[in-house]
Order: C-alpha cells, then structure tokens, then sequence
C-alpha cells in the first residue's frame, strides 16, 4: 500500500522515498555515468512510477521519452536528480522551483569540499532551498535508494546488487564511498535494506532528517548509520527520542574519535570535555547503539529480526566445543552480562541428558557425543528455555548430515515455544545439500543465524543494552519535571562583568544548590564581624572577577581561627591580591565556613557547539587531575541520566564509602546535578562554562565549597 | 630436506612430526571413524613413510597390507596412532614400549576428563610414558597434523581440507573442537598451516612442548596457540623466550578470563591477584601477542609473511574513501598507534598529487578522483614510503578493471622498493577476471593483502606491538645481574613463627631495601629512649605474629610527640593488644620514625600455582582500594620488566608529580622492585605472600613505612 494514499498532510521527505514522478537531468546514456547508472537501476528494478530522462541531445534513452529541459515536461514532477557540473546547477535548480518539484538529488561535486568558493555556491543552494520549500539531498553526495520501491536515485554500483529480504535496515552514511562498502558487505553477510541515504554536504537536508524520516517507515527495523559529526545536536537528540519511542534501535558508527583533541578552555570542564566524550555520552544518553565494526551492525539486524528483548542481562551458553563455550562466556562478561550458574532444576535436567565427562555449568559442554546424539541438544535447550533465570541463550552447534534434520526440527519447535531470544551459531564447511537445507530451514523459520561465536555474542549483548535503556526510557517519562527556575538569577548572570566566586555561589545559591555558610567583607572588621557569625575556623578569600587563580595570588587563607589572625589575614589578601594584578578590580574577601570531612566531587558544564550545554561529573583531586576519571550528560538531564553518570565512573565505589567512612549521600548529589542542568538550560545563551569544584559531599548532604562562573 | 638426517640427536618430539612410519591400532574401513579417517587421509596426501594398520579382522585396508598387532610388524615403529576404548589402551601402550616406538598419538577419550576413575588410568599413562621414555600426545585429543609431510595423524575433518600455501602457521590447541574450527577458518582465509597439535589432556606432552618444538621447524614462522590454562609456567616461559631469541611471534587466543575469580588470600596483593591479569602480565613480560578474534590470527600471520619489521609507531594511511580512512586512524589511536601529520617535503607531494578536495593530511583521502586517475595512489605512496617519519603503511583501495592493472603495477614497484610493512586494503564484491588477477599478482609478489580495514589495523599494530617487544628483549639481554642476596636473611624466614612488621622490614633491608628509622622496644624505658635517638614525632606499633592487623587492635599510634606521651602510648598499644587477642604473642612496640610527604605506593607478591612467584606494583591507598589500579609481572623481573610494570598503571602521572610536586624517585622505585624480585626468587618457597604498603617514594630515595610477609 502506498502509505502517501491515506495520508493527505504529506512530509516533505516522503518525496524523496515515494516519489511518483522522477526526472533525470544530466541523464547520459552510458550507464557508468551517475545519471545514466541510476536510470539504468531504476529501469531494471521496475520504479513503478513515471520517468523523465532529461537531455536534449536525445529523444530517447533505453526506451525511454527524453525531454529537452525540465519544464517542457508535460505532468508533475516529484523528484528530480541532478548531475550536471557545478556551474549549471543553480539554473537546474531555478527550473525545478518553477517546475514545483518537490525534492531534488543533488549528485554534482564542487561544494564546500573544495574551498571558500564552492562553500559559497553552497550557500545559494541552501538558501533556495529554504527560500522555496525545496527539499535537496546532497551536493557531493552518492544519492538514495528505497529499495522496496525501487526507488533507485543513486550512482553507486549498489544500486546493481540483488536485493536481500527482509528489507529492514534503514542506513544513513555521511562518507558515500565507505557507506557503499557498508552496503555490499551487509548484503552479502545476509541483511537487507529498506533504504540508504548518502547525505553528502548536507546543505539543505541533513544526517538528522533522514533517521527521523526512517523511523515512519513501517519496513524499517534497524536504523544504521555512519557519522563524521552531527550539525545539529537537538535535531540529532529528537531523533534518537522519536526512536525509544517507536523502539526502533539506532546503531551508528562515530569516526573521527582522536582527532579533535581537547579544547582551549578556562575551566576544568570545558579542557576534559573531548568531542568523542560528548557523543559517547550522548549515545550513552540516548539509546543509541555505538559500533565499532560492521559485523556489530549486520549480525545485530540479524538477532534483532525475531523482535525478542531480554528481560535481564542473563545469558545460557550452549556449545558442541567446550572452548568455544568459554570464549562466548568470557565475551559475553567481558562485555557485562551474567552468565550465571545453573542451579535446582536446570541443573538436575542437564546432568541427566549430559555425559559424564560434558559440563551442566554455565557454558554448557555438550562435548562431540552431541554429534552421536542429535537430540542431546534439543534436551538441553528446552531446559535452559524453561529457566526463568536465563534471559536469552546462544547455541553453538556442528551440523553433519545425519543430524541436521533432527538439529533443525528441534530447535525450530524450541525457538517457536518462546519468547526469549535465541542466537543460533554455525558455520558450514563442508559442502552439504542436507546441512544447507537444515539450515535454510531454520533461517526461514526465523531463528537468528550467525557464523562467528563472537558477533554473536556482541549482538545479543547490544540487544540487552538496548532492552535496558528502553525500560529506562520508560522510567524517565514517568520523573517529575525538575525545580523552577529563579528568575532573579538573571540580574547577576547579565551584569556586564566577569563573575567572581561570591556571586557564582549566589547563583547556585538561588537555584537551591547548597553552598558554604559565608559573607562578603569589604573591611576588616566586618570580615571579623563575619567570622564569628560563621564560627572559627574560617577561610579568607579574594573577591575579584579578574581574579580566577585565587591560590596563584596567594588570595586564599584557610584555618583561620582568631579575630587577630582574620584582621591580618584580611590585609595579606588583599595586598597579595594588588601585587599579583594591580589592575584588578577588588569587590572584597570572603569570610567562609572550613568544611570538615567530606568526598570531593567536581561538577562542571560546558557549551558544546554541536549540543549545546553538556554536564561533566568526577571525583574531584587527584580523580580528575590524574585518571581524567569523568563522565558526561548533554543537559537537561534526567533523575536517571544523573544517576548512570554517577555510577559510571571509575572511583564510584569511593562515593560507597571507603576504609570505614560511611556512604555519600548520592540524592543530595543527584539534586545538586538536576539543578545545574536547569540552571545551564535556563541561561544556556550566557553561561560558557561552570566549575563546582569542589563540592563536598558529606553522608548527610552537601556543599558548595568553591565555583567559577564564566559568562559568554 | 629430512631434517633428522643432519642430526643424529634427534629430539624426541620430533617422532611426532617426522615419523618414519605410522602404525594404527584400531584402524577401520570405515573413514568416518578416528582411526579410519586419519589412514585415509595418510594416503590420500601421500604420507611417504611407511604404513601399518592394526586390525585382526582384516588382512588389507585400501590396499595396504594389514597387521593383526604391533608386535607382528617386521620393521621398526616410530609412531603409533591408538584409537581403541579407553580400557584396552594400557595393554597397547605396553606393546609400544616393547616395540620400542617412539610417539603414541592417543585419540581415545575416558580419561581425567570422567571423573576420579579415569584420572587413575590417566596417571598410569603418564608413568608408563614417563618410565619408559615413550612420548605420549593426549589422550582425548584429536591428534595432530604436519602438513609439509603429510603426516596426517588426526580425526578432525581438517585431514581431509585441500592444503592452503605457504604453510608457515604452527598451531597448538587445548581445544580439539575449536581448535579445528580456528583450523578452518584460518584456511578459509587464505592462511596455510605448518602443524596443528590438539594436546588433549596432557597427560605425557604439554602445550608448552609443542610450542617449544613448532619454534624449531624452519616452515613454522608463526606460532598460534588456544589456552585455558598452562601445566608448568616455567616451561611456558622458556618457550616464550626462546621464541623472542628465534625472532617467530606468538599469538595466544586465552580463555577463563573470568571464571576463577580472585583466590582467598591474607594479602592485599593476593586479593587483587585474578588468573587472567597474571597471563596478562605473563603475555606482556615474554612479547606474546593475545588474541581476542579468530581474525586478529589469521591477518597478522599475513602481515607478517612479508618478515618486515616497523622500527615505530607511526604509520601512514591511505585511503580512497574519507570516511574509511578516518575510521582507519581511530582504531590506530586507539590501539596506540601514531597517526602523525605530514610536513615538509611529504606534505608538498601530496598536495600536488591529490585534487583540491583531497586530504593531505593523515590519513590521505584519495577521493573518487583516484578512480578515474590510478596513477594517484602510486604517486601519493612513494610520498609516504620516502618519509623516514612514517614506519608502516596501510592502503585502502577500491580496484576497477580499468584502473586494477596499473594499481597492481606501482603497489608491487613500490613494495618492492622499501623495507616498511605495507598492508593492502581490498575488497572485491564484483565478479572480474581483471581484478582478480591484478589482486592475485599483487598477492604473489609478498604485499599482504587483507579484506577489512580495521583487520589491518590491528594487525600492523600487533606487529609494532611485538616488535618493540623484540627490541626491549635486545636491552634486557644487556643487562647486568641483580645484586646478590644476603643469605643471613635464611635464619630470619626460616622461623617457624609468623613474622612480625619488624622482621619482614629486617628482611627487606637485609636485601638493600630502604626502611624506616626504627627499633624494638620491650620497655616504655626502651621506647623513650628509641624515639629520642630516632627525633620527634613517632610512630609506635604492636608487634605480634599474630596480630597483622595491627590498626584494627588499637596497636598503632601515630605522631607521638613527647617522652611522656610515648610511655603512655606503649602502654596503650600493648593493653589494646591484650584485650584484642589475649593469646597473642607480643614481641613488643616498634619505634619508629614518622615519614613526611611522598607517595605512597604498595609493591607486593603472590605465588600462583602455575607461574611461581607474581610481583605487583601499584598507587597505594585510594587508588588500589577503589580503583584496583595495579600491575603485574612473573619473577623475576628484569629491569625493563620493573619499568614496564611502573609505566603501565592508569594512575602514572601522579609519579610524574601533580600539583606542583616534584616527580617521584622512578629509579629508586625500580630498584626497590627488583630486590623484592630477588628475595621472592632466592626465597620462593618460603614466601607465600609479601605487601611493602605503603612504601614511601620521595623526590629523592624511597622507605617502606610497613611490611608483611606470610610464609607458607
């Protein structure tokens, strides 16, 4: 069924993907050429729709009417594909505005990949295109292909490959040679395609677009992609939450992990905050798959065909070789699933069917009497199925022709009596008419197929991953919004000056964030005044917002416990301070509480130019100096995205209390988080970077001991 | 050429591979079975000695003449293949001792692997191999192949697979299942095998014996083995040495990373001590490379067919997709290679060869223009070859049939032209003669060709990996002895009591080890005067054998800063440790002097039951609490080892000085290291488990501020 038939409110993407009308300009008969390529394709697949070669050296081409230009097509046009050189393609485009095309494929290199005046050229496309509700994919780019209906708008030799069945893989590439590759090898590992998008320079259209566009379409299963670098992050992220949504999983291959480095940066959020950090924290965030080979992508799809999810991260291992089963066991912990003991029942069954030199522990060693006995393996299954425990199972199993029947029936019956997911391993080396046909069977009857041991494992590791940040999901839609924002803020952040410590808490301070019990001195006696309000001991330190190195001006006493020693202490900052910088502008000394006893913990943000405000969390001290040991969340965050980030890192079981000191109170860490994020979604446009470092976290709540706010 | 023929003293294993003749007991007609299955394939490669199988019932097995036993052959036996029921096979093994045969390969299965009473039987057959010099493979293994002699003494369906040249991969395997799996997949891939040993369950002959003997064979270049866990760690080591000395890389697929878990231990150095991060230390000290992935085997074993060494890091990519090359430099960085920029000259080259929207940076984006133009990638390589900067070259090209023969023409020129490992990245999804042969012809002049890009990766990266390992292996040959021990320190361990703090510290300086400024004192008198001659403040503890948690018994105080305070203090200690454990034996309260500032850091040791005596070394506090951040190394150590072990904890740059620290005393640190090396080595069976926590390490020198020593 056409699905634009029953909707009338169309998406200016479904002409990309349904169009009923294609023209070809640039269209050469020689199909090696794009255009000439993609009329070939679209010819020999049967696009159900209408053709228009355009070309005015030809009447015809393959059989086809050819028409002189665009316009002196006599019907609608819904899709046009361009591959004409650079220099004409503005005029092209000018037609197909007033030819009211609705989306445009724009194959021509010459772009911004070749410098300042191509970006220029560009820059026109982009601005017709959105001056004149014209969708355009591309320039520089390999083009799109949908292939349930043959839509074929693509030069890449892919479009020649046999299609494979199921179509369920939507894929979206920013590299249009590596994407191809991506394409042909998963073909030939046995997934197919519902259809694949090379984006080129993305001048109008965009990686974003096309994940959100082929989450709608019901043959998409699996949505792929390879990325160089988001252009919009929030794009990106109403993406990736339209997909948790829909439970359609996103898995993407992020390159270019080491070469950005780190930025120049004032705080110490913004020198750990690496571009990869941020995506892997934004995948983390998201629910979306990050791979890192191709194999991870094609034998997910595979194990992701029978729509199963684990309800836990709990595997049985079934295997024919011993070693194999603990290479899978070690994989599948490697990688963070249980592979739990079998105990009761499971393990009464399995001694039974096992022979007495096979293994009824987890991995199971059905040992080459498995070869002898064909039906061993269906026991053992239905026992590890029955196991409420064990929440998805591999099997690794040799098939030789007299087994294969008996093996295929088995597991067939075994696979359709539940719900769990199931992988099957095997690989053929032999050539065999019964074996293949065993095989086939399985395949056809739906239960995942994979050669290697080890991808195996990854994708049912993936598939309980996912499983887990869809529960997750569904956690965070039912969280309370977060606190009201104070708009008195706002007078402190847009005062036109840098911010100085006092102020910085000032602002925390109104967001509900605690901080240390303090007061601002402008004299010695009132810092004096201050102190004894505060109880001995205190702590002096310099107020100046030019001032952002307080130790390094020798601005900071600490344990001061007199009225005398608070008088000179006084005095000492503030003299320092005006040898150290005479130009600074001095607001004052801070009187402040010491605080005893207590975890340092850093919490930061920093304005990514991708996604915007971004969240860091560490120990603070030598945690973060010398382990970089941090974890980051794009804000606004959840109570459950502030919970994983604390539990991610390295040093938590500090915060657990270590050598007799009693746990954190990691509520009052996840508050002060929660309040951050809000106070960096609220003044987002102002606020560059924050430091709260450190805060104090105590059993029983926490303290802002010190914090620098640097505005835009 | 025999090789036995110009060695009169001939080793033993060498009748496994070389056998003059082969006899059979329990031979069948039937090729199916073991016995029968290894005969056919005997004749079916032209195995060249002579044959004779076992079997009353016949007089002829395809053609060749049939004996009813061993004893009735006419000639000499050099290897007998058994594969009768595990009962008869004590009766067989003696007709082998009486004909004098010289290696039994012993398929059959009911051994230790049973139970209680088949691992009696197995010991039988370990002595009468041991009594009566025969060499015994197995049993329950599935024999062995050397494939240059078609000496095809297994049942594995491998036997009967068209053999793959050149066959430079020698293969043990503690896994007869998988191990045929790896067998043919590695064949599959191109790669040929010189041996392949299943060793069963080791009852004679063990793993590290056929990896010692493999080393020997000049075909043999490579040598890959699957572990779960090594017999004797000693004869482990010897092999892995003698590996580095002959210059052939091993590759070790090992298993059970998880399943023991950490052991029972009073130290902390034995809690943090788990199987798999001694092989890992084990793998690391001896240069052999672990495998994850069957791939990771099969395409280093390619790369390194070429015998061309890295002498860096840095390699050079190029690529004609952008995105694969960044995918490219990412695994590379990631592995630990460099992916340095190119300057000057190099630099100039590329940008006159690539077209503008080219990269000349690494990696080198070739673009699509290198299609139509082939004599692009020729030209850009030579750039990157000419560069001393760059050590080895990955190539990722698509091939066309117009372009393919040029491209094969200049890859094999410049191949042939440098000494730098160079890796072809290709992929053909199309069927084309011209390609293939081009593909072929770059194959046969030595340039490894692998399928997938990070495949290559990783094995270049292996290769710099295990050469850097042979250069480390050239300094520790150079040098000098540790320093010998002090053999009055056998009195102080040779105690039949536990030993206190004090004596593991005496002990420690009896080796040259720096300790604390302390005495004994047995009297607050004795104590008064200690502290006074030591200087103000100290540290007393309560020394008792059977107190080793002294901090938990109220047996410490620290900064004692006055003669009354440390007579109160002794008293103190020693009512704590009265009413604490009233049976303890207390030797007394150490004095001792109070350390300033430094690092601490824990080096500690373990005995495991394979590799003898495991040195560990990490940050102390904190981070080996909460962080478990430690390294390992098998004594003894070399110096390199001790620098290596330091080098590799995530927490380094705390020693490097943080915070306006000086760094921390490296040298002394490494020496302290290497005396604990030679104690543990000189007194490895006494020593059970040795902690130096904390050792002080200071800008200048380094004390151990405790110690504790477990005897066996």
């Amino acid at each position: 069924m056409d699905r634009r038939s029953s909707n009338a409110d169309l998406s200016a993407m479904e002409y990309f993907f349904n169009p009923r009308s294609i023209a070809l300009i640039g269209v050469s008969k020689d199909i090696r050429k794009p255009s000439g390529r993609s009329l070939n394709a679209l010819l020999k697949w049967n696009y159900a729709g209408k053709l228009y070669p355009i070309n005015p050296n030809y009447t015809e081409i393959h059989g086809v009417k050819c028409y002189p230009s665009l316009l002196e097509i006599p019907g609608d046009v819904d899709m046009v594909i361009i591959s004409i050189p650079a220099q004409s393609v503005l005029e092209a485009l000018q037609q197909c505005i007033a030819k009211k095309v609705k989306a445009v494929v724009l194959f021509t290199s010459g772009f911004s990949e070749v410098g300042p005046e191509g970006q220029a050229l560009q820059e026109q496309v982009t601005q017709l295109a959105r001056n004149n509700n014209l969708r355009i994919l591309g320039p520089n780019c390999v083009g799109l292909v949908n292939l349930s209906k043959a839509v074929m708008a693509s030069f890449a030799n892919i479009v020649d490959l046999k299609p494979v069945y199921p179509m369920s893989l939507g894929f979206v590439t920013q590299s249009g040679a590596f994407g191809t590759l991506i394409f042909a090898h998963a073909v030939a590992a046995g997934v197919g395609f519902s259809s694949f998008v090379s984006v080129g320079n993305e001048a109008d259209t965009e990686f974003s677009d096309f994940l959100s566009y082929l989450l709608t379409t019901p043959e998409t299963k699996v949505i792929g992609g390879y990325l160089e670098g988001a252009k919009n992050g929030a794009k990106f992220r109403k993406a990736a939450q339209d997909a948790l949504k829909v439970q359609k999983p996103i898995m993407i291959m992020k390159v270019g992990r080491t070469g950005a480095g780190a930025r120049a940066a004032s705080s110490h959020t913004g020198s750990l905050a690496g571009d990869d950090k941020i995506y892997n924290a934004f995948f983390q965030q998201m629910g979306i798959i990050r791979i890192e080979t191709l194999a991870e992508l094609t034998s997910f799809v595979i194990v992701h065909r029978g729509g199963r999810m684990p309800h836990g991260n709990n595997i049985g291992i079934l295997s024919i070789s011993g070693g194999a089963g603990v290479m899978m066991a070690d994989k599948s912990e490697g990688l963070g699933l249980n592979v739990p003991e079998f105990t009761g029942e499971t393990r009464r069954k399995l001694e039974t069917y096992l022979p007495p030199f096979g293994s009824a522990k987890n991995p199971v060693d059905l040992t080459s009497a498995a070869v002898a006995e064909p039906e061993m393996l269906g026991r053992c299954l239905r026992a590890l199925v029955a196991d409420d425990n064990i929440h998805m199972i591999a099997v690794a199993m040799g098939f030789m022709p007299h087994s294969a029947p008996i093996l295929a029936k088995d597991i067939i019956e075994i696979y359709q009596s539940t719900t769990k997911p199931i992988a099957l391993i095997t690989n053929v080396f032999t050539v065999s008419e019964v074996i293949n046909k065993a095989i086939k069977s399985i395949e056809d009857a739906g239960v995942p197929v994979i050669k290697d041991h080890l991808h195996a494992i990854q994708a049912l590791y993936n598939l309980s991953w996912y499983s887990a940040k869809l529960r997750r999901h569904a956690e965070i839609k039912k969280e309370k919004p977060a606190a009201h924002s104070n708009k008195e803020i706002g007078k402190i952040i847009n005062t036109p000056d840098a911010l100085s410590e006092f102020e910085a808490k000032k602002i925390l301070s109104g967001y509900g964030i605690p901080i240390t019990c303090e007061a601002l001195a402008t004299s010695a006696d009132m810092a004096v005044e201050a102190a004894r309000k505060i109880g001995y001991p205190v702590a002096l330190k310099i107020q100046s917002a030019q001032i952002t190195h307080k130790t390094e001006a020798g601005g900071i006493k600490l344990n001061v416990a007199s009225d005398a020693k608070v008088r000179a202490g006084f005095k000492d900052v503030i003299s320092n301070a005006k040898k150290y910088m005479p130009e600074a502008k001095i607001q004052g000394v801070l009187v402040q509480e010491m605080l005893k006893d207590g975890v340092e913990v850093i919490i930061g943000t920093t304005k990514d130019p991708v996604f915007g405000q971004v969240i860091m969390f560490g120990l603070g001290g030598i945690f973060v100096e010398a382990l970089k040991d941090v974890s980051f969340r794009i804000a606004p965050l959840s109570r459950v995205d502030a919970e994983e980030m604390i539990g991610e890192i390295k040093g938590y079981s500090v915060l657990q209390g270590m050598r007799g000191k009693p746990p954190a109170d990691i509520n009052a860490l996840v508050d002060i988080i929660l309040k951050v994020s809000r106070l960096v979604t609220d003044y987002g446009d102002a606020i560059k970077e924050l430091d709260i470092n450190p805060l104090m976290l105590f059993a029983d709540g926490a303290k802002v001991a010190d914090a620098l706010i640097i505005k835009k």
